[in-house]
């Protein structure tokens, strides 16, 4: 997936990608067979919102410049309304995936790990079921290896 | 360490095995060395645990085609009393080694980590010394990597 | 870097060292550009304290043998008043990163991750704003990889 930070005083302001790596986890208490979550159904309902960015330009709607040139291509582009950092892209799958896993009673929480690269990764996590007030508890983490 | 999960309706039903992968933490004060506890103790409770299951079957009671096979034969089987998923296997070791560890004071609370992939984990973590009422604290978690 | 542990009992009171590796993550709210701290000032914040003790042996000051050869050699140290476990390096770190993190507003949790190898590792993680009663919140984490 490519992006641009045009807010960015380094080199992120130019059009690069990364290898993005995600890792979805869910907790609760598990069934009466021992999951939490199958496996399977877990793949089932992120592996496609993974196609939908596969690939793509990943463009912040107030990114003129970037959106005026990818609308008139024929360029894969998934258009959104934030700056694209890890963190938000984090919190963006956080949102639509609580969504999915709202109505799975067992399920109680989610968290989401945003890598670009080996060294930096975003993470939110946070209950699934929580009043719009108590969204400050999400915790929002950037990380760096040395 | 093989398994099966008669219960499903995908291929895991069938006799297969992983190459399972646990991680061991532990959370407190540390000691006047600056040790929560020495890697040499942890390896020392932790490894006999280990060898009675590796490259054994493990075998839930309920499963009576395997568990008939089985008894009958000379090959290694460890028998429990739950579902084989990687959640109830995390949380088998959490309740084995939280004995362990309750002697030692400055250990608060236990996490095991068991991955049968390097994209399917599951996760049991906390205190030690909670009340049975209290065990709904546990976190479980199932995650993947996209 | 090099260490050793006067009071060990098993193989550790030699001197030895270590391929360390380090991860830092910062938690809180995202600024306007939807970043909790951007890593390249992550990077410029915890690289200099690094590199000092990059290749240098972290000397406990009451380990009065090695301090005295050292203390008259030419070699590369760095003497701390603690035994250097892993455990009390991630502390020694969580504390001068605390400092440096404090005047971030919305920065509001540190974590430091201290591997010795890829088994064997230390965590220490809190709040970096709580008053020094509160320090036992202090997660440490020692684990193991079985």
């Amino acid at each position: 997936m490519a992006h641009r930070l045009p807010f960015h005083e380094g080199g992120c302001k130019n059009i690069h990608g990364h290898s993005y790596q995600m890792t979805v986890e869910v907790a609760g208490e598990p069934d009466m067979n021992g999951m939490v979550l199958d496996y399977f159904d877990l793949v089932s309902i992120v592996e496609p919102l993974v196609k939908e960015i596969d690939h793509a330009f990943l463009c912040d709607n107030s990114d003129k410049l970037v959106k005026d040139f990818l609308k008139s291509s024929s360029l894969k582009v998934v258009f959104v309304d934030f700056p694209t950092t890890a963190e938000n892209i984090a919190h963006w799958f956080f949102e639509r995936l609580a969504e999915y896993f709202m109505p799975v009673k067992n399920i109680r929480e989610l968290r989401i790990i945003v890598s670009e690269t080996e060294r930096t990764t975003a993470e939110v996590s946070g209950e699934i079921r929580i009043s719009s007030t108590d969204s400050k508890l999400f915790a929002h983490q950037s990380h760096q290896n040395t």
